[in-house]
């Protein structure tokens, strides 16, 4: 599905995978007023069409709405044939997760497919959303893959086992990738988000039990912020062109980012 | 199949998923001469036998060889049905991978079904495994699950995506449940095992490639120990004992385990 | 010593702890030509004296130079007494480390005073020069404060212990800092620079020696970017600035910078 | 100062460095108990012999009492001068540290001085009396060094930076010297010790609020273990033990130790 309708951008396509109303939709509008043609990428592709819709007329961009399900080998595959039809993908976001509850589930009523499902979304399917667009990458020695890690991806936290274990496996995924591809000219890094996000234009959305998630101190007494703050997705959609446009001499392979106190 | 016929032994049953001829093997071995009923569970239920009936008549025990799949819940499931109609599982070993090549495999040429066996068996098999044996031990307030490690748990590796996505995941499980279960009385411990385990009484099977793997100082010039030298799976199995009687007021969540140098 | 007269700067003051012709010298002129009133501080007065001028000159800015040897506590009293008497300290880059050999120095021959001076000046400086300017930050409820750290922060090398402990106990430093006064509306980050930095403009002055410090992959076999690839302090800068200008709702607390490929 | 007076140990010497009433004086007797010749090194001689006596009496083993301030490089090397006179330092434990207040202290009121000694004790005192030891370690090809850690050597705490400063550097040396002297036949471990340490024989005597540096979960809603145990130095010196005698084919680098909850 394709939203306005310009002459191929000379800058490649943007695609980014897993879009909701916060953080990828930021990045989705970034990197279309920076002048990229972008895909987004989702489950649901009535919102992301209108996700498209609007991004394309407010950005005077190309945006195409194209439907993935991160959990299914096939809807990856078919998802990518399109964006690859669109020209060369010199930008993956992967920002897919399988939905879990914001509250700790005790281990031994988490189900097996549920599990299962996780994994397959915050892994595999990133391995094989890498696995599309590494080649052409390749080819052109240029090409970013940035990948969106949580607390949970350096943390086991009790309850949370589904999460973890599929954040942890997507950290492995950027250093492995980092490491065979950055010296053919792919930059590849982890973005660590240690907090909640907004919705955009400061309508906070997210329960406060999702805020259980974020890191305090070692001691327990103290946080890097206040508990109530939360992220600013256009603020964190900026780090992600950031790190895009981030000069070659110096690439970062990992960055965490937190909310610091609010402002009176 | 069960070997040997003596009473049921008052420790309750030791359970090791993935059991070869080297390190599974020795922890079995080592579990049933401290007097432990050991099931031991493998794909190869042949070879398993033989090994079950080795283990019973060297060390006078009860040893149950139980087939497994640990890619497949309902293996996973009919399994432990198994092990669990034996008594009390005190003890898991979680020593299960999916067979990777030893030499690096250019990413794109790793097969999504591949990969995601990787994962099936390091991480949903252990998760799965682990479900099985936590409510008894949770009832008893005492219990132990050891999951092994290699290098490919804290470093993403070029070439090796399949082994370190699974292996941060298990990483990743193993922490989640010392948090969750610990503080009701069951020790949950990672083992990293950073080098390549020698065939027992010496015989060393591995290729040299495996050798790979191991770790070397982060400037490139000098490794831990000889890059030659590899690791006596008795004296791991021993590790392995160590951390399950381990006193509860001192109880290790993570351990590395490295080969010095050879003695001349 | 004060180069250039305009008025004081509406922006604060950024003190620059740790300038020689690469990369403090860089931030340096970054900062000034955003806007900000600057004091370098360096042992080699003379040296720091035409930085001054030059980066006055070709920024249009104030630059102070103050001489500060960060092994003593007199002479960092002093020089921040200096410091602070232009107003108030917004940005501290602690950027300052004692010479090393970058060559591996067999560990019993590293003297006792030079590793202590190592530690003197990665951390006790670093400490003592945060406490000049934090009181003035927390009342005004910002302010930033970043360490140059390496890949010595996170990585023991053999024949570095010196180097290594030092700054290991930086980046413990920047985490304390991080905990305790991010809530209070200073930003602290460490940044890994993890290779060597050319001199500006192009020319490198390292010896091919300091290279050996740049993380390799875990194997040995592959490295992030070429070897032979050094990192462009003014690129470097620009990172600096852009956590100092982060905003408060996404703060980095740490982030490592390679080099990749050349481009050809 | 020497207790009791039986044949010169076959063994070689062990070396505890920083011995108080709880964990030091628990691993001297362990060692003097199997058979070492026990040198045991604080500052206050007075308790320091009593502890001799008691400990070559119920040990009957040779025990001897040398006074040492581990913030003095001059003090470290008299008394290694003693203790090397009693023949092969084949076991060095450093244990010391600058005591510390443990409750946090505000960042800016912390004096540098005491910051300094921190420094000194936990990483320049360790540095110190590992040059003195090695020689004699790689000489002979075995030899075993193992520093104690904490918590804050791996987490920066808010108002405790004097000791995670130390404890990180303490960390990286332990790293430094795996990596050169492990390949020469020495093995170097750290332990970190995420807990407070009872006194021998149950008779706790630490206030609680020493208990607020150990580690939670990093949800803030779970601890390891309860938060009111503490851990029998008896046992963790066990576990030094075993770290010395483990077998070479598999050598540990790090490992934690946690309380597990207490049994009823």
């Amino acid at each position: 599905m394709r939203s306005t309708a310009t002459s191929a951008s000379p800058r490649g396509i943007a695609a980014i995978v897993g879009v909701g109303e916060k953080l990828g939709h930021s990045i989705a509008r970034k990197f279309a007023h920076e002048g990229y043609t972008v895909a987004i990428l989702a489950r649901d592709l009535g919102r992301l069409s209108r996700f498209a819709d609007e991004i394309a007329r407010e950005e005077k961009a190309q945006v195409f709405a194209i439907r993935i399900d991160c959990s299914e080998s096939r809807s990856i595959k078919e998802a990518f044939e399109g964006v690859l039809s669109l020209g060369f993908v010199e930008v993956l976001v992967y920002n897919a997760y399988h939905p879990v509850s914001w509250t700790p589930t005790a281990f031994t009523d988490i189900r097996v497919d549920h599990f299962e499902k996780s994994l397959a979304v915050s892994s595999v399917g990133a391995f094989h959303c890498a696995q599309q667009v590494l080649p052409g990458m390749v080819d052109r020695g240029r090409g970013t893959i940035l990948f969106t890690g949580c607390l949970a991806s350096v943390n086991g936290i009790a309850g949370f086992s589904d999460l973890c274990c599929g954040k942890f496996a997507m950290r492995a995924l950027s250093q492995c990738l980092a490491r065979e591809f950055q010296p053919l000219g792919v930059h590849v890094a982890h973005v660590i988000i240690d907090g909640s996000v907004a919705a955009p234009r400061g309508t906070l959305v997210l329960s406060t039990s999702q805020q259980r998630l974020t890191s305090s101190s070692s001691t327990g007494e103290q946080q890097y912020g206040g508990g109530d703050d939360s992220m600013d997705p256009d603020v964190l959609a900026q780090t992600y062109w950031q790190l895009h446009v981030q000069d070659r001499s110096t690439w970062t392979q990992e960055i965490d980012l937190r909310p610091g106190p609010r402002l009176f």
